[in-house]
């Protein structure tokens, strides 16, 4: 057995390269030249940086989200891509406004803060009531009376302790997206919400927030670390402590707007789909440069590097940005709803919203069957050195697929640095690494590739978890 | 066998906890705690600020040197350790001067540059020549007498498609230690060197150049990649370009300096030495930050964490902050000598030199029985998703401790922005992540808990590679 294994090694050897195709080899080879063309133009910073020209602030519903769809499909034609369009999604309007006056009362400065996305305005002369600060649900509700007609603090720290920040973060985020809901429960006139973040500085971190059908809206903002600590100050000094709150923030009526949505045609089998999915709107405080445009980048110079560097993959690979991922979701639920009778043919999705830190691999969402089946893609991405693929990971755009079966990836990068600056001013082009953006875009491409052109099929979720 | 696997599991579930000892375990919580510990002080950045206010340009017998010296021995005494002493080392003593001029000829702005550190000074008046660039040392010897009079352009590029910059930097590196005597071999009267970095900015590089005994000693300068652009554009117009080169750095005597060790003694072991080294000295450009005042700050933490989570480690663990990594190796070097005697009981040796940025892990010199005794250090690093042990590493320091066969590891950490700033003036305090650094000291102190407890015999380097 030894000697023929020897003997069929030596006449492989001897064969042309045509002979011999090792598809792991090819891959291989290919995501290595998508890597160095990446890396030396370093496209995709200059792809990102149109894009916060074009549309700095680009909330959905507003002005700015229309620009960055307009800017979308241009640079979807730019890459290459077919069949570009723009497919509609009704989406919530929430303004700002021109005023968040959070303050102790009586103090100077005001607390570093910012109204979270959907929360309602105050009067027009503002709120001003007692604070009462706590850590956590239960420890709102164990209070009984004792939070109503006051202002309740929230004051949850982010666990700076452990090691994966998006675990910390999902350890305190809860307070920001149901903080108005239960605090209203308990009879606040107003929630003040700790910053969801990594850095204890003072700069506030926006985001979503939410309201239930038959509880009370009351108005909400997140203040900067720096100022929760001096709140916490002041209250810990035992006297009562008064705050005021003055914003002029609003949803509007909802309106058009869309996703965008073109494709590489795939090469024998066009009729099934592999989705690259990133999210075009972003919170309208810094320029969401690494939420979530990093992520339309990637899926960009991913599309441009995949056509540069060979046959188009044997399956479609189709790139979609998604509208309205920071509040509402409703780019996800409208794809979900317009392909519904396609989703059967979507093999795989891929999201990649985790920032333009170095990529670090994927996390999988389908099972062990799923995961076994991505073996070529683990074994490339081991390799190159570019991380490895985990069980239980996705994004939120492209949940809106799992019911219908579609395994789902999300893209993991560098994580360190990403919630220093999660929906802040500070979210901006020059803190997105040109070289590091690169690197994730190749390493989509490289997986997408993987997926796309592999011959065996890929379970479906649902096979692989039932 | 399966039913008694399960009764002896339920047994075990049913033991008190201090029966059932599991060292790896323990050795988890221990690591957790000090990982905890570590990133929520944000200590090893405060030490980091300490040392870059006392000596933030503190190249081998400058002043600055000796202020680091001092502010390291205090350092290590705050940090709890004992026997802290400066073992004497004589380094050398370049100055970089006041002046480096280099343009080309009749043109402003100057050229980007910095004299390479080991550099002879122009004349008082300066250099003038044609300029004449290649890329590899095969071809400057193969122009013959091409190069004879004239200045020699190296200008061969850091390979930015390269995934690992420690690879692309070693492939770029040769022609900045060797270039000025390949050049002068050729007959050269000067040599301008591309800067070896990731970063293609208008920021020269330094870093050490070499001489030859028997070959002339000519000027040496790196330029920034913009400059060299620039210059590579003049030439390829076609006609002849002449480069100005003034520069009046020195080599003085060399002069007393030392290395900083500190120790915590074994509780069992205290003849059995790990040792965990950085550098002390850094280029005089920046601040040294990463390059290596992160690897201090690091050691240093490790320390405290060590000290402050639980009993004292099995065997001595031996800090140790060498004096002249940079330009001349004189601190490892004297290290090697003085311990001679001892160097059979240094278990384990590890440097952390490749900056303050996140933790990947270690690469391990020793060969596959060393690597496979540090099998539970490998499973801890797992476990925490702190990276992996490779092998094939160590430090520039502790190389000097492999001839006695003690084994080498280097702190591997996230390496894409390393060679950006690396010997510029902007490896700055600001670029340090606080959060970074401190999971790479603790990640240090929880590699040399698991190598410094261990009961199993770590193996010597050359038993495991005979």
């Amino acid at each position: 057995m030894l000697r023929l294994a020897a003997i069929s090694i030596a006449v492989a050897a001897l064969l042309p390269a045509q002979d011999q195709p090792d598809p792991e080899l090819a891959l291989r080879e290919r995501a290595q030249a998508m890597i160095k063309e990446a890396m030396s133009s370093r496209n995709a910073h200059r792809i990102l940086a149109g894009l916060v020209q074009a549309a700095p602030h680009r909330l959905a519903g507003s002005a700015g989200a229309e620009a960055a769809v307009a800017w979308a499909a241009a640079a979807m034609k730019r890459a290459g891509l077919e069949n570009v369009r723009q497919e509609p999604v009704t989406v919530p309007r929430w303004v700002r406004g021109t005023e968040c006056d959070v303050r102790i009362a009586g103090e100077d400065p005001p607390l570093a803060a910012l109204a979270l996305g959907g929360s309602v305005a105050t009067s027009v002369g503002g709120i001003e009531a007692e604070v009462i600060e706590v850590l956590s649900f239960p420890a709102l509700r164990a209070l009984g009376d004792g939070a109503r007609g006051k202002i309740v603090f929230l004051n949850r720290p982010f666990d700076t302790g452990l090691i994966n920040t998006f675990t910390a973060y999902g350890g305190a985020v809860g307070q920001r997206s149901q903080g108005a809901i239960e605090a209203a429960k308990a009879g606040a006139v107003a929630v003040l919400v700790r910053s969801v973040t990594s850095e204890p500085d003072d700069v506030p971190h926006t985001g979503a927030m939410n309201y239930q059908e038959d509880v009370a809206r009351i108005p909400a903002a997140a203040i900067s670390v720096v100022a929760a600590e001096r709140l916490h100050a002041r209250l810990a000094a035992g006297a009562p402590v008064r705050a005021r709150l003055r914003m002029n923030c609003a949803t509007l009526d909802p309106v058009p707007s869309a996703n965008v949505v073109g494709e590489i045609p795939g090469r024998s089998a066009p009729g099934e789909v592999v989705l690259l999915g990133a999210h075009l709107d972003a919170w309208d405080v810094g320029q969401g440069a690494h939420d979530d445009g990093a992520g339309c980048a990637h899926v960009l110079e991913a599309a441009r590097l995949l056509l540069a560097s060979g046959p188009r993959p044997r399956r479609t690979v189709r790139c979609v940005l998604f509208m309205n991922e920071e509040n509402g979701l409703a780019g996800g639920k409208a794809y979900a709803e317009r392909h519904a009778a396609d989703l059967a043919h979507h093999v795989f999705a891929i999201e990649t919203d985790s920032g333009g830190f170095s990529p670090r691999g994927f996390s999988v969402t389908g099972g062990r069957a799923v995961e076994d089946a991505l073996g070529p893609a683990a074994r490339l991405l081991g390799a190159l050195d570019l991380g490895e693929i985990r069980p239980g990971g996705g994004g939120a755009d492209i949940s809106t697929l799992a019911p219908a079966g579609v395994p789902l990836a999300g893209m993991r990068t560098a994580q360190d640095r990403y919630f220093d600056l999660h929906h802040t001013v500070k979210d901006t082009l020059d803190t997105v690494h040109p070289r590091e953006l690169s690197l994730g875009a190749a390493t989509l491409a490289a997986f997408a590739l993987s997926v796309a052109e592999s011959e065996a099929p890929i379970p479906r979720t649902a096979e692989a978890t039932k």
